[in-house]
């Protein structure tokens, strides 16, 4: 049995920080060594700095370990990241430039132009832009993230799609789970028993994420994906899981079968590589009439699957459907994981 | 003073029963005089048969009344209907041959082509159908109906625009409250913490009435709005007031301001007529940018103006807004009175 | 027509600083005139500083005004104050020092021994301690408290039963809305269903306060009320008003009329001078075998009364049964109102 | 490998038949053989009967089986029923007498006094009674019961303190969960934002089946204990996890280390015969200051783990504590399953 490989989570008191020491805690490759957080955390052991939020129990051993200060110095090579992004913008380039592997969450460096967005069910050749950012020649360090928790679900519903009939035309609007918001996050003044219309800079990143995400790798550059595209985001009172309405104009005239099936089938990297955080089935389409549901579907695939119900002929595009995903799993930490894990077979954390 | 007309309200008990009872109360010119619900119901005192979910209170001299049988005997002309479709594909035929106006939230009879579905701001023409009804010849009496809940803030919200700027494409997306679905409805184990993405044979209701009432009464029918409409429902924890994602495509090319100008000029004949439970805006249009809120503003013009909010481009349509309504007074009772109000003053009452 | 008194509210911006904004717009004796909330919000239109979060529009007069330095210079001599203990400690004396009639929400001076604790109804002589205050020998300025939310409710259902009957025992336990938290205050990762059996400092609040307004005031000094009490307080997912289950053992024995009678004949000071926010009824006894319940009976008497039901023996003590009382209202905004109404009519305020 | 024992479950499409449905999924003795529900079920495949309200997937073996008729005819011997009320009181005896062990949820037998009421780590030898049972002797059929959910948690938590100490006063008031109701079970526009201070006869259950529980076999009856006791029963808007707070008068004068280390060291016939639905822990004392909450603490143990936090003096009893038990696991399904594990290994099922 090999020695796992340290890493570290930087904003790790967080909601999405804690994701990842959940989902470390019986990770096979990976194990955590190093938390950082903001000052008024640092020097505190974990357990006291972090108000835990997980259902499950704090690992004891992650509980005592002291709080870093969010420097390179010291800290492991592979970095999970789940930072504000405006301290993102700022703290990533560091330890990027300090030679560390800098697998984040956040949305400071998605849209970059050298820094990968990857689903390695999707784009895994994305991950090849690596090589042309700056840190990467100079320290071996570099940046790779992920995507909005909003996009997450519908790329993953998309792709198959988008490989097989084309995309012409995408509507989307989000009842997103409060979660996504982080901690403290929404008040409950603001949401219960209600909904809010309006989340920040939502709607824009889920439009271009989407673009980039299943646009091509053509040399040294991404060219989006050529569709258009309307997001309409909101909040609601879940805890966890964004449900999507999702309206899509294909390019191929095809069945409710052939999409169906192409859901089905659908397979990427991470399930032909065998990473260990790689759910069954990316995509999982759910028959009964009134599913998915945030109450029963969220947990799919130890959450890293997206559930699909409802397809139907739309009277506008050609198709609508309802999709479900967990925004803290999948669209979060766990993403981040799974790309860290291809990141490691393609032999990127060497 | 006047004396005040007796009407008469079948399926008191329920949900929206109770909102005509409570929206009666005070009327200036109706007063409740027969209520009638389920043969369970029928002889006990209004009282102990509904179990009131207002939150005013039970007026005492409604709650001493004794519930009638669901029959036409005894019964006063006027009838305001909140029955369950099924029942109300048999009774409400049954009163109108009887001679009563029956004024109904009922869906059974919305699109038969010889019933008026009638928004007093938006068609109130549409009432001339009424002359073809079979029932009116003989009797007297005819059936007058609103629209369905989801379709009645859509309505209002569009119908400036379709006369201004001309409408041809629509996709919607609601996320509806629980009150929609009557008491005892939804079960709070299916709803808390969850969305629930289907709602049985709502988004048909939503797409084809939402072309009749923007319809045009061409001699003795109707002839369907002709745009091209998708409608996607979902479910979520809130009480009261239906909030929607909405897409539009113009036949004019217009700014934002004209389209909030179209909004905030828009009055019909409940305004122009001076409708007692008419709001003087039916539609506002709020300029925060995370408005309109069930939390705060569901009650908006007593209940009766739809609130609008977020006006942006839409990537592929158009432009995109979210709106809201109050599902149980202008989705339903409220939107009955408002047409009687109609009918009383256009002289079909008398 | 008398022109009103100008009134200033220290701690505008938040939740129950907007209670007062909203409790204030009609009142027939008091106008704002002053607002003042932290330095972040200094020099901001009110309208912009504040997160509006009442359910009845911001007056525009309030909105456009100017939020004052938190300092007793230009200040008006009446002040409601809805501030944080911490910075109350610390304002509060300094606005009494300068001259100010400072009628306060926060919990920082309540158990001080020489300021009165007062609710109209119960204990409206204890206003006499102002005359022992330094500041009130000096400047003419003093301070008066209302009590805790949690104990409000409570102190209102007990008094008629304490003033007839004597009390000996005291347990309750409480439910209590998020509103209580102030805003941002709990957060909806927290409660959405869920239940939270702990919250800082108000069990000890609710004891000590519930002593002191039933105690007597003995020459310049309160004597403590002599029972023995017990509080267990939890947050539940409500938005507005306190539900508590509580169990008495009294002196006298009693039947459950004489106790509903003792409620519904209560009357106060509050009543007898006709305070303007005075409700008809402090304490409204409800016969339904469910109620009181939030979503129905929060607004009772504008949300100045307690609603009690459930009245029946008790297997330990003597009765149990179940009050609602409206936290920001009659808990708060609300009580402080009724409090200066109070030191006006006995010419405090002079 | 033997066999597993071929068990039915009587009332199998509700809430608690669900919950047998799971828990039963994977236990090593006991194998689901045979499934009965009301009239308008039988005959019907089960997938298609039941609403699986869930959130692991109902296995696929048990979605195909047939729904029986509710008759002892063709049923297993050893059955566990979730049946109302009313039907129980009907139907249990009927199976009883067919020879059957029935292994019941139900309130409606558990007061007779030949009935055990039992929970294997508080009154294992109630058992006896059912060697009085007049079915027992005549066909060799008997029923034991369980308690009622809100009284599980209380009892389990008691159970160490009145073996030890003693215990005098009782005073409980509950914030129950909405399954508790069954399904459809509480509307949700009953409870979203809501507290319903009443729930029918709990209280009376709560009480008289603490003292049968806590009482002592004396021959062949039960001396219900010797203590007082009150209890006030509250709805809240939460899915699973009956919170309790709890006040306790002990006999005994202990210190708080003395009561946590009795709930810590509590292990009764349960754990220590291993029954496989055991928790290691059927008390667990939390140490954070708000805890436990049904959001994190309701799965302790499996959901067979009643968690106890906040204990601090009482100022009126010695003692008071928050307690949480998983309504539908310990306080349903999973308790009548470790009555039937104690039933087996004690030679009743053979």
């Amino acid at each position: 049995m090999q020695a796992k490989v340290p890493v570290g989570i930087l904003g790790a008191t967080g909601v999405v920080g804690q994701r990842f020491v959940q989902l470390l805690e019986h990770h096979p490759w990976f194990e955590v060594a190093w938390l950082a957080a903001s000052d008024r955390s640092e020097g505190r052991a974990y357990g006291e700095a972090a108000r835990w939020r997980m259902k499950t129990a704090l690992p004891s051993r992650v509980a005592e370990m002291r709080v870093s200060p969010a420097k390179p110095e010291g800290a492991p090579r592979i970095i999970f990241a789940a930072l504000d992004s405006s301290i993102a913008a700022e703290l990533e380039p560091r330890f990027a430039e300090a030679g560390c592997a800098v697998v984040t969450n956040s949305s400071a460096l998605r849209m970059q132009s050298d820094v990968p967005l990857v689903i390695p069910e999707v784009n895994p050749d994305h991950i090849a832009l690596i090589d042309i950012q700056p840190w990467r020649k100079k320290s071996g360090g570099f940046v790779v993230t992920n995507s909005n928790c909003s996009a997450m679900g519908l790329v993953l519903a998309l792709a198959p799609l988008h490989r097989q009939f084309g995309i012409e035309t995408i509507m989307a609007v989000t009842m997103q789970a409060v979660s996504g918001a982080g901690y403290p996050g929404v008040p409950s003044l603001d949401i219960l028993g209600n909904v809010i219309p309006y989340i920040a800079k939502e709607e824009e990143k889920m439009e271009e994420e989407t673009g980039k995400l299943l646009g091509k790798l053509d040399g040294s550059k991404i060219v989006q994906a050529s569709f258009s595209m309307s997001a309409q985001c909101n909040r609601v009172a879940v805890e966890d899981g964004h449900t999507e309405s999702i309206a899509v104009k294909l390019t191929k005239k095809v069945s409710a079968e052939q999409i169906i099936r192409a859901w089905s089938e659908f397979r990427g990297a991470a399930q032909e590589l065998n990473l260990p955080s790689a759910p069954k089935n990316p995509v999982q389409y759910l028959t009964a009439p009134d599913r998915p549901q945030p109450r029963f579907d969220v947990d799919a695939g130890n959450g890293m699957t997206t559930t699909v119900g409802r397809l139907r002929p739309c009277g506008v595009l050609d198709w609508k459907f309802t999709l479900l995903s967990h925004n803290t799993i999948r669209g979060a930490a766990g993403a981040a994981l799974l790309n860290a894990e291809l990141l490691k077979v393609k032999g990127y954390l060497a």
